[in-house]
């Protein structure tokens, strides 16, 4: 029987490529996602096509956190913008950080695991992220694994971990990987501001921008852009 | 200035104990409770009467969770009864576990934490329950402190910790405890049925009991129903 997991999935490109690195390794996989109240929310709709794409249930929960404290719950909050890679790898925790949400998604996709009999939870944090989100490193969630092994059924039977396989990667690796795995990253988003198309200047399109050149793929987001 | 707290309450008997606790400590409290579908919601009920006489702002965050693997999220199953103390104490994690409940209140919580600028997240997880639920052993709370440590701005600025003041003391000493800190106990409810009266029969009836005679202590609640 093919082991089940729950992938977290965002819109975003470094979940999808998760979804589909979970799903190559043999993964039995639903994918979750969450209407968080994110200023992106057409981040959903990305999910919707990427998890239809790889031929996965996906269930999006809805989760409006009801304080704010981040300048991604905000509308009227200004995004940071036109910073260079360099500036928001040194720049601390950016406006952007949403209090604990890395904590509340992994938290609830343990619950789905639990409740689903899955052995793993793949989440799609990443190194570059965590220079600037204490949500994203790695010994983050390696202290979340070790709370699912403590604090659940299947984790004290040995029976359900946390699996995050982009923890070490750069932008450029990730994207790399992505395009091996046929990753439709024409379906990924990554614009805080949530337009219909990128804005090429919040820090989330510095960094995907600047990965693409690096792997010396082609965004096909952008290609759409110029047409 | 007094420091801030965020104090899970879930309407029952222990996190009404830590909440008149985190008071007495000189916290300014908000009191945090979920309506998560359990079949005993009239615990949100009670929450809010125990907030109100302790004078704090409670929040009630609707948290359906739309998967079930448990006897407390299911109307239709049996829930374990008529059990003593010590088979409680014995049967390892009931049917009442629900998946990485404290987990899922956590993270919650400290979101809330993090947003209003609190600097502890209060929970009255002990060590009884500790026996059937894994995530209430105190192994599972420091490697939640620790979650929050590492996963949160506030956390990493060590400005943001997690407290389980009850998590070694047994049910009767919790009892004791809060009948020096003038704690309502007619307002807290344990049973698991949610019926009016409690059914004496669940576990959390059992437990409850046992803790009242051996504080020496009247449950109000009880009295009530001989009435």
């Amino acid at each position: 029987m093919r082991r089940k997991a729950v992938v977290l999935l965002s819109g975003g490109l470094d979940s999808a490529v998760t979804l589909f690195l979970a799903l190559r390794n043999g993964y039995d996989c639903r994918a979750l996602a969450f209407d968080y109240g994110q200023r992106h929310k057409a981040e959903i709709a990305g999910a919707k096509r990427i998890a239809a794409k790889a031929g996965v249930p996906l269930n999006v929960m809805r989760l409006p956190l009801p304080w704010k404290g981040s300048s991604l719950l905000d509308k009227k909050a200004v995004l940071p913008s036109g910073r260079t890679a360099r500036e928001i790898k040194s720049g601390g925790i950016p406006t952007t950080y949403v209090p604990a949400r890395n904590t509340v998604f992994l938290s609830i996709a343990a619950s789905f695991a639990e409740a689903i009999g899955a052995d793993t939870v793949f989440i799609g944090a990443h190194s570059e992220d965590s220079s600037g989100y204490p949500d994203c490193r790695r010994e983050y969630l390696e202290a979340f694994d070790n709370v699912i092994k403590l604090g659940t059924r299947r984790g004290a039977e040995k029976r359900l971990g946390l699996e995050f396989p982009l923890a070490d990667k750069t932008k450029a690796e990730i994207i790399r990987l992505g395009s091996s795995l046929g990753v439709p990253f024409q379906f990924t988003l990554s614009c805080y501001e949530g337009g219909k198309k990128p804005c090429m200047r919040c820090d989330s399109c510095v960094l995907r921008a600047k990965g693409f050149k690096e792997a010396r793929v082609k965004d096909p987001c952008i290609i759409q852009k110029r047409k």
